[in-house]
């Protein structure tokens, strides 16, 4: 089974994931991609725009995927994100890959761009900390 | 109308919100406290915890009400979560409070309890700077 | 020696909190508070505040010291500051405290305030995850 | 004057720099290099290392003076960093440079190397948001 195909059995087993139709795109060591199409209907703050929510969702599973191309099982203790444009989008796309892989902490970082049309606009970046756990 | 039924219909205009079933429980100046009864079948991470997304949206969400209710319409520009224990809950409650309100930006802060039966454990904190916008 | 002589033992060993004249005036179980006069010639920023180093200074100092009250040596791997109000004042004092001690992580939250005549003044506030070490 | 200039002269009204010998050895619009001697004798924390309030020092440092080439005078309101590996090195160099300057917040990022002979080792990674103030 490829990396890619891994995380996407992983991605499978998480309930929110499939609601919110989040789909791995890409996997490398150290780095992946998601892939989330916009749904008004249950998806959006107050104002239209994707909830902070989903942009947390999609920024903190990236930076997890991607620690867990090189760390196996983790668990996120930490994660942080800026909102850089307002999150208009048909489909978002995040982006992770990690910063460093330590024993007891992996770092990593996130981008997510919103896509309308065949523009892609980054909207927003994100920074995690993920803790190595033992394999169920 | 009182300042819990503004925030309740603001509320009520979040696609996301309502479909999580996030309900405002109280508000006070500066502070307010949100409810979400938890679903395994769509709110999930891959272990079973309720997902860091989900997690998220109710901190900042907690953080963006209490803001709210001294600064009007605002929208996050960077929040941070610490997760402090596995979120396993059949409610999850979330408080959040001001820490300052400034003309430019307004810092808050929430908290997030896991309750089970009449015992209720904080399992995340979360950060907020959001910024006053125009109403629409 | 009790845990106050103990952290000004450790204090004592640093020689940037000697430069700076930190000094450890309250410790107890999880908690600290460090005290530091202002001394305009070596410690601002450009504009005549605390420099926003010596802020994250005594912030992280706060909660590094609070987690070894309960976890021994340990090392920041990440901290935060939220800057509040400017930085201005005759003596800045922060209190720090544990927020969850883990085995592998410590997260911890600070407090720092201008101290003016008999008033005293919020001006930032911190977070720390501190990583538990071995003893040297 | 040139962009270099500028940042040079503004580096050096704050006391704490030219105490820490912090110099501006870069300036491009959105991004700039510091670089700063370590003295073991007033720079270190209890194990000798870089202390933490210098390594935000450096960070911070990095990214408002980034943030001032494309919008003037800054105050940061918020900055985080990520210890990546212990700070130990001869000088230390700062990179900072801006994700996104918006009218009300600018959003930038660093990284802090360790210099050691001619090695650079990345040791810590920060984020600051900075709000643009008028000029005085």
């Amino acid at each position: 089974m490829t990396l890619l195909e891994t995380l996407q059995q992983i991605n499978a087993t998480s309930a929110f994931n499939r609601w919110a139709g989040v789909t791995v795109s890409h996997a490398g060591s150290g780095e992946v991609e998601l892939s989330m199409a916009f749904r008004g209907d249950d998806m959006a703050q107050y104002a239209g725009l994707l909830h902070a929510g989903l942009i947390g969702a999609l920024l903190d599973t990236a930076c997890g995927f991607a620690a867990g191309t090189v760390a196996g099982n983790v668990l996120a203790s930490h994660f942080s994100v800026n909102c850089l444009a307002p999150a208009v989008g048909e489909v978002f796309i995040a982006r992770g890959k990690v910063i460093k892989a330590g024993a007891k902490q992996v770092f990593a970082r996130a981008e997510l761009f919103a896509q309308n049309g065949d523009q892609l606009k980054r909207v927003a970046t994100g920074d995690a900390i993920l803790v190595p756990v033992e394999a169920r």
